[in-house]
């Protein structure tokens, strides 16, 4: 019985990393973390994905808009627009939420030993993504030896290992290995804006919207949206 | 202008690093996580302090009675009994929370990051304390390494440093420490029962009891209960 925790936020990397780790793990929680992000209707969309696939799911609140510090979670701030995907920068960009993943692996890791996991899975990547320090390798590996050193379970030598199995490829390749693996992205979102319909100036939009483009798709939330006259064909 | 962030509970050992850590840097905040534990009186008590000391306080509540796991925070649990230290086991304690200062030190570095703290200064200890595997010197470093490789001031050469003064002290030589420095303990509980008046039977009421008896003194907390009448002399 193989046991794992998904970091899922509803978003496109995550939804793929809910279906690798359904393919992977014999049974698997979902924790998604409502942190008072821009972009709260991720959440609803989340529980949704959740019920669809009969996944059991928590829904953790931990307010980090009293730390503030990012556009995400600082409604007095704007949130950076582009029109190219070329024009985002490669300095950490203001969307970056204050060391975000290390409270979330935290609480997974909290969660998780409590369920007796084995592995923390999360759709971290690094190639065409925001700069963001807490999704690179490094870090990983860093969080993986915090929790080792600071649980029972990792002092009793099962560890819980952290797998971010699309930390290498480009959004692109994780795309195509959730479509391998049957997934349904119609409901998950990326756009920062808190919108439903993509707002296609924020970095994630652009990004999204440039891997479907590079596997020659349409992108499933596009398709739905369409279908539900909710944007125009 | 040097800037820290205490990790302040409460506690006799946080309370002491208050102290130390106003000795140190010329401006502190202090983080106290109200996280669902039983004994939910040391926050109000740690308000108190802040209040006398003149300090800038976050109260931070994440709920860690949604994952349980340990008598701190399952009402449903019995809390260990003893009569006597010796028999506070060598294992890990049902007091455990899992993972609970990998959540706390995550939370801290983010508003830290924000704050534009050095370090983050904490009150663990580890020779005369319950056996918890995130208090220990190797799980702060792991701590302050994922810190490093999860932040944008990491990345950029600032990382912030986790100081874990007392980590080999013991309880004794934490508050001759704190005495030193002017500490007033009247207001610091240690409790689990959640009691203003201590349970004399957890163990950290025993080793806490403990430590006073070594270096020949009452505790505060004592002198203010009988003061006060709560406590006959």
């Amino acid at each position: 019985m193989k046991k794992a925790l998904v970091l899922f936020s509803g978003g496109l990397d995550s939804t793929t990393a809910l279906y690798w780790a359904k393919s992977k793990f014999s049974q698997i929680w979902a924790l998604t973390i409502d942190y008072g992000q821009r972009h709260r209707l991720e959440i609803e969309f989340a529980q949704k994905i959740c019920r669809q696939l009969g996944l059991q799911q928590k829904i953790f609140r931990v307010d980090l808009t009293q730390f503030g510090g990012s556009t995400l979670t600082d409604l007095n701030q704007e949130l950076p627009q582009y029109h190219h995907v070329e024009e985002i920068q490669s300095g950490v960009p203001s969307t970056y939420v204050p060391f975000r993943n290390g409270i979330f692996l935290s609480l997974a890791a909290a969660w998780g030993e409590v369920l007796g996991i084995e592995a923390i899975i999360c759709g971290f990547n690094t190639i065409d993504s925001p700069n963001y320090p807490d999704t690179r390798s490094s870090f990983v590996q860093a969080m993986e030896k915090a929790i080792q050193e600071g649980t029972k379970v990792g002092q009793a030598g099962q560890n819980i290992k952290i797998l971010a199995p699309f930390v290498d490829l480009k959004k692109s390749e994780i795309i195509q290995t959730g479509l391998a693996l049957g997934a349904d992205y119609s409901y998950s979102l990326s756009c920062y804006s808190g919108q439903e319909v993509p707002c296609q100036k924020c970095a994630a939009c652009l990004l999204r919207a440039q891997a479907w483009s590079e596997i020659g798709q349409e992108d499933h939330l596009i398709t739905r949206l369409k279908k539900e006259g909710k944007i125009k064909n």
